[in-house]
C-alpha cells in the first residue's frame, strides 16, 4: 500500500501517518520528492484500513498495490481449481457444457430438452426456477415446483442441474436438490446470501454483475470462499456498455484475465451476453478460442413459445449443430468437449 | 407497443402477428413503407408479452412505447406522494434531511451523533448496522445490536430511524425497531428482498443501483408497490461513470427526470456520490438547486476514526454550518428546511 | 418514424403534427390508445427533420424505426463489400492480416520488422507516423520523416501501407504515399477529417471511436461514403468500459452485429483491444472464430525499446508463432489466411 | 511513480529496473514485501517513459502518483486563472453567461437573438457557424456566411462572439473574426487542432469529452497551454452514461473535482447536458450553487423552427426569467452574474 501524502508535507506528517498505524507490523519507506512525499507500507497490507488511513488529513490519497482477494488469487495458489459434480469436472481438459431452457415450464418440456442436449453432449442441464424479471408483472418461474420437475429431469438423464437461487430463504431446498447453485448477475454484490451459499459444500456459479469490474467479482467470489465454500465457478455473461444492439457486450477478454488473476474455473453464458440467438454461434466459438473452461447455452424446444429469454435460446437441433462445430475448436485448444 | 417487421414482410407475415396476438383484446394499425412495415398494438399493451413476441420470426423487433412502471408512474397518479413518518413529511414542501454515521459503532457515537444533528435541524436520523461491504474482510457493522443502539439514539432524541436492511430474513427485527427501511444501491435488484419489503407498510428508502437508469430503478419501486406499499422514497446515490477522480457521479439530471416521471419523492446522497466530504456541500445544494425532496448526509463526530466511510463524513460542526447555508437554497425554491 | 404525443393530445394535435409535414410525401397511420396516440409516419422519412419534430409541443418523443445510415446498409446493398488494395482483397475469403510498429522509428527498424511479418505471412504493413498520443509530451511520431521510411519498406517488401492521418492539411500526402488511410479512435467523430478522407478514393480503415455505439460508428462510415468515397473498412479496437485490467474492452459481438447492419468489411484490432501483449494471441483467435474479416496487430522487434505501446506489441517470433496458429482458425470458418 | 516488479522478483530484477532508468535524475526507494517489491522513483518522473518501463519483462505495472499535467495544474499555479476577453471576465467573482443559438441561421434571427440576450444580462453570444452532426445528411451550418453574420450581430450588439472550429484550415478566419474559440466535444481530442489553437492566444473554450475522464480533458487543456496559450476555458456540457432518459449526464462533481485540480476558469452547458430544455433551469442552478464560473445556454427565437437542438433551447423569454433566477443563487455564493 502506498500513502501519498499532502502537498507540502514535511517530517511531521511523516511521523504522524507513521504513528497512527503503528499498531500493526509493518515497515515502512519514505521518498521525499519535490512536490509528492510518499510513504511505502511493508508487510501484511491487507490488515490495513485503506478508508481509514484516507481519512487522515494529512493523506492525499492511497494506492493499493495488492489485490484485495486473498483466497481466489492465483498468487497464493497456483494450480487451476477443478471443480467435481458427481465425477463431472469444471476447469480441467474438458470444456463444461451447461445446457437448458430459461424458464423450467412443463415436465415434459424440461425432460425433452434435457434429452435432447444430453445426446448432444451437453454435460449439465440448467433451467430456471425462481426467475430474476425486471417487471414484477413478468413470469416469475415455477418457484419449488420448477425445482421438483428439474429434478425429474435429472432422475431421467442424469444430468446434474444448475438453476439460480434468489433468496436466502430457498437455501435448504436448494442444498436437497441441486448440483450447482447459480448467483445470478443482479445478486453478484447480495453479500448476504453470498454469505449464505459460502456456509455450503455445494458448487456455486457466479455470474459477473452487469457493471461489475473483474476485482468485484474476484470479491464476490471470496465472500464465498471466507465462508468456507472453495467450490466456485465464474461465469462472464456480458456487462452493461453504451452499445444497443446487443443486451450486453460479452467481456472476451475477461477470459484470460481472470485465468491469470485467480485460480478458479471460468465459463461463459454467450446466450445472456447479447440476448440475441444468432450470436449464439460465434460467441460461444469465440469464447473456447480465448480460453473459457465452459459455456452455458439457452435452449429451448420451441423459442417462440418459451415464457422467457426466447430471443436468445437456441432450437435442440441449432445446439446439436453447435456442439459438433465447438468440438473442433475446442480441439485446436488441446481440450475436449 | 410498435412491431418491426423483418424486411419484405407481406400481408402473410402481418396476419401471422396479428393471430398471434388475438387472445389480446387489442386493434392493430398496420403502416406499410418501402422496407419496413410495422404493426401498430393499440389497448393494454402491458399485458403482452414482448419477449415472446421478439421471437417471432417474422418479427425485427419491438419498440415499447409506453413506461413499464404503473403504479410509480406520474400518468396514472398526477399528484406528488407525501409520506408520513410518524408525523414527520417527506415530499411535501419542506426539505427532509436525514443524517447520521455511516455506521453505528457505539452508544456514545451514535447517541452524541443524533443530538448534534437534531439541534442543527436533521429530521431523521441514519446509521448502518447491517453494511454492505465490497470485502469479506471489512467491518460489516453491529447488525442485530446495531438496531438496538439506533432504537436508544431515537428514544434519546426522538428522531425517526433510517437503516439499511440486507436480508429478508431480518425483516420482522427491522419492522419492530426501523421507521424507514433502506434498500442498499447493490440490493436494488435483489427482487426477493424487494417482494419481501413490499408485503410491510413501512416507508422504503430505494437507493438506485449504481449502474442502473432511472427506469430500472422506477421498475424496482413497481415491485414494492406492486406487493400493496406505497410508501416508497427515491434516492439518487450516484452512478458508475469513466471518472475516477470521484468514486460515482451524482446524476443530477434524475432529479427533475424523477419528478416528471413519477409522483414518488426523490432525495439525494451527496456523501456516497463522490466519496469525498468536501464535495458534501456543493452537491447538497445543487441538489436542492434542481429540486430534490430531501438529502441524506454521513455525519460523524469523529470521521478519522469512523469505522467505514471516513473519507466522505463530515463533522457535526460542518454539518450546522452547511444546514444554515442550505436554508437559503431551500428558501429560493419555496421551501423550507 | 414513430411520433408519440403528449397525454391527452386528440384530433386537434393529431392534425397539427400532420400538417407540420405536409411538405414531406407521407402517409400516416393514426393508433388512438387509451393513454397514448402515435402517429406512423410511412414513406422516405430519411428527409424528416426528427429533431425539429420533437420541438412540437404536442409530441411526446420520437421514435426512429429505420436506420439513418444508407450507403452502408447491407438492406440496400446485401452483397458483402471487398476492397482491393493494390490486388489484395479485404472482405473476401482470406483473412486479411496487418502487422507492424505503433509507430517508424528508423529504416532499420521498419525494414526489418517489415520483412519478418511479410515472411510469417502478413498482408499490409502498419506503423505509425503521425502518432495521436494523449500527452503533448509523448513522442509524437516521426511524421513525414516516418511516411517515407514506410515507403522504403513499402519498396523493400512491396506490401502496402497502412497508417493514421490526423489532419486535412497532411492528406496530400498521404494520397501520395499511403496504401490505406487510418481514421483513428478519437478521429471517428473528427466530422471535417471524414469529409476530406471521403472526397478520395483512397480505402480508409475507420476505427471505433472509444465509447461509441455501432450505429455512431456507421455513420461516421456514412460520412465518407456520401462523399463518394466508398472503401471503408471497419476495425473493432475495443471499447472503453469499466473494467481496469484491461485497457479497453474488445466488443466482440460487434463483428456479428456489423456484417448483419453493414456490407462494409470489418476487422479487429486484439492490440489495442486491451494494451497487453499477452492478450493477443486469445483474442486474434477469438476474432477469427467470431467472423472478422482481418486483423491488425502491433509487431515491434524490440517491445521493450518501442517508443509506444510496448506493453501490447509481440515480437516478430511471437507473431510468426501466431499466425501458424491463426491458421487453422481460419480453416475451420472455410477461410484462408 | 511507482514501479511494482513480478512476484518473486529479487535484487537482480531490482537492479535491472534501476540500471534502465539511469539516464534520468532519479532517486529510488526498494519496498521489498513478502509478496511484492516495489521501486518508487523520486525526482522529475515526468520525463519517464512510464509505457517503455512498463514493457520490461521483470515490471509487474506501474503506477502513477503525480497528475500527468503541468501547466493546468493548480498545484505549481495556485491562484485561480481569470481570463480577459475585450474587457468581460471569466473566472472572477462575476459569473460569465454565454447564450444564443445552436446556430447562425438567418441574419434577422442571430440579430433578435443577439439583442434580447444582452437584454437580459448575457455577456457573450454563442452561435454555431459551423456544426458537427452526427449525420451527413443534416443542416452542416452556414459556415463562413455564419461567421459573417455572427460579427453584424457583435457590431449590433457589442456581445463577443463564442464559435465552434471544426478544422485547423478554418483557423485564420476565426482569429480575424471570432472571440473565444471552441472546440467541441467530439474534438476534445482531435490533437492535431488542439496544437493548432495553442499557436494563438485567442481564449479557447474546450469542451470535455462525451467519456472523457477529468484527467483526460485537462490533458487536452494541456496540448493547447503547452504550444503557449494559456488562456483556456474549461466547459462541463454531460457525459455519457446508461441513463438514456436525458441525452447525456451532467458531472455535476466535475465542478469542484476541477477548481481543486486547475486554475483554469469552468463553465456549464445545461442544455447539452440532457438535451431537454425543461431540464436547463434546474440545471444551471445546479451549477452556480456547485461553483461554476459560467454557463453557455441555447435560445432560440422559436425553437420548433430551429434548424437544430430545438428541443434543448428555450425561448428568449424564459431565458430572461432564468437570469432573474440565477441571479439569487449567484448572490447566495458571493457572486454577480
Amino acid at each position: 500500500m502506498i500513502v501519498i501524502l499532502k502537498p507540502n508535507s514535511g517530517d511531521k506528517e511523516i511521523e504522524q501517518v507513521i504513528s497512527s498505524l503503528k499498531h500493526y507490523d509493518l515497515n515502512f519507506n519514505i521518498s521525499k520528492g519535490s512536490h509528492t512525499t510518499i510513504i511505502g507500507l511493508v508487510g501484511d497490507t491487507a490488515k490495513v484500513d485503506s478508508e481509514k488511513l484516507e481519512t487522515n488529513p494529512v493523506v492525499e490519497k492511497i494506492m493499493i498495490v495488492s489485490e484485495p482477494f486473498k483466497k481466489a488469487n492465483r498468487k497464493f495458489h497456483p494450480e487451476p481449481t477443478v471443480i467435481d459434480i458427481n465425477g463431472r469436472k469444471i476447469g480441467g481438459k474438458e470444456i463444461a457444457v451447461i445446457a437448458g431452457p430459461c424458464s423450467v415450464e412443463t415436465k415434459e418440456q424440461i425432460i425433452s430438452v434435457a434429452k435432447a442436449v444430453k445426446k448432444s453432449g451437453a454435460m449439465f442441464l440448467r433451467g430456471g426456477a425462481f426467475k430474476p424479471r425486471t417487471s414484477p408483472y413478468s413470469f416469475q418461474g415455477l418457484e419449488a415446483e420448477g425445482l421438483e420437475l428439474l429434478k425429474l429431469a435429472q432422475e431421467e438423464t442424469g444430468l446434474p442441474i444448475v438453476t439460480e437461487i434468489m433468496s436466502p430463504r430457498h437455501l435448504e431446498i436448494f442444498e436437497q436438490n441441486v448440483d450447482v447453485i447459480q448467483i445470478g448477475a443482479r445478486n453478484m454484490q447480495n453479500f448476504d446470501l453470498l454469505k449464505e451459499v459460502g456456509r455450503t459444500k455445494k458448487p456455486i456459479l457466479l455470474k459477473r454483475g452487469l457493471s461489475s469490474t473483474i476485482e468485484e467479482w474476484l470479491m464476490a467470489a471470496e465472500y464465498i470462499m471466507a465462508g468456507g465454500n472453495n467450490n466456485v465457478i465464474l461465469c462472464e455473461r456480458g456487462i452493461r456498455t453504451f452499445e444497443t444492439y446487443t443486451r450486453n457486450t460479452l467481456d472476451i477478454s475477461a477470459i484470460p484475465a481472470v485465468k491469470r488473476l485467480s485460480h478458479l474455473p471460468v465459463i461463459v453464458d454467450p446466450s445472456h451476453a447479447t440476448g440475441l440467438s444468432r450470436m449464439v454461434e460465434p460467441l460461444a466459438k469465440a469464447a473456447i478460442a480465448a480460453g473459457a473452461d465452459g459455456i452455458i447455452i439457452e435452449v429451448h424446444n420451441n423459442p417462440e413459445a418459451a415464457l422467457c429469454d426466447g430471443p436468445q435460446s437456441i432450437t435442440p437441433a441449432q445446439f446439436d449443430g453447435l456442439m459438433k462445430k465447438l468440438g473442433k475448436y475446442a480441439e485446436l485448444e488441446g481440450r475436449t468437449l
